[in-house]
């Protein structure tokens, strides 16, 4: 799919997926997106867990418990490691999230659905029972979770968004000069 | 460019540049990519000052002091709202990221170069300095700036990344059973 058509189509989708598996040249092909993206002086924060064993897909669903993800048929669970490293900031989750990012650009273009889910993770409950069901070491965080498959509804509307002019200046905050250079 | 594509010929650039006006129909693309990442409860936390006045961008070169900035024609500066709301959790950091990876892409689909500059503008003098240039709002913050033109270098070859095999793992952390699933 072309890069602008992708980024137009990609919807956070929370509606029901199909039941069949997602093939795993597809799982590895949009987590080999994420492995593309960029990372703060290339340290490579984050790491990926690609579930699509029934027995590890229904835990997650118990676990992180929101109805919508009932017919999901595999997850993509973004692990950070957000250990400082000496004389360096940390750009863990900066890092995560483009990987997140260029992966669910990679499920638009390949014809699944997904949406970016954070919040819940943050939960100490939950994100310890990642840790716990994912075998992550010591210091490893679970922090974004994909469900991943295709979808068997609509797709939502783009969301309602500021428009441009709000949100994008030239030359200094607030200007409402988008007038062409001379 | 097809997804995938441009996913793979994304590249760090810190070579010269040539000296021609980015067009603002292609800065305003780039951005209006920005403006189409997914952002936590579409809050919309992150600002985009797009700078193509010549003497804005010499302004930028000599507050963030980096050689290799010499001959850039433009930059995006990515401004992040990092004010808390009310009975959410914020995800400002991640908004930010995830509309600066739309933008790198964009940029390579349109092939332009740049570069994810993100430590430079932790520096408080510098953050101040581009506060005060770009007259930002109170609590907002310069976060992340971009370059933005065509190459006049090569473009340098991919970064030395670790395999798959040592970032992803199926169903569980450190597992090496990357076999197609029965």
């Amino acid at each position: 799919m072309e890069f602008f058509e992708t980024v137009v189509r990609r919807r956070s989708y929370r509606g029901p997926m199909q039941p069949d598996p997602v093939p795993r040249d597809d799982l590895r092909r949009i987590v080999e997106a994420g492995l593309l993206a960029p990372s703060g002086c290339n340290a490579q924060t984050t790491r990926f867990v690609i579930v699509d064993d029934p027995a590890t897909v229904e835990a997650i669903k118990t676990i992180v418990n929101r109805p919508f993800l009932a017919t999901v048929p595999a997850f993509i669970v973004c692990v950070m490691d957000p250990r400082s490293r000496p004389n360096t900031c940390s750009f863990a989750v900066e890092d995560c999230a483009a990987a997140t990012e260029n992966m669910l650009l990679a499920i638009t273009a390949l014809g699944y659905a997904s949406v970016w889910l954070d919040g819940a993770l943050r939960t100490p409950a939950i994100k310890k029972a990642l840790t716990e069901l994912l075998h992550l070491p010591e210091g490893f965080e679970a922090r974004i979770l994909l469900p991943v498959g295709k979808p068997a509804g609509e797709m939502p509307p783009p969301k309602e968004r500021l428009p441009f002019e709000k949100r994008a200046f030239f030359n200094r905050f607030g200007n409402d000069d988008a007038s062409p250079a001379p």
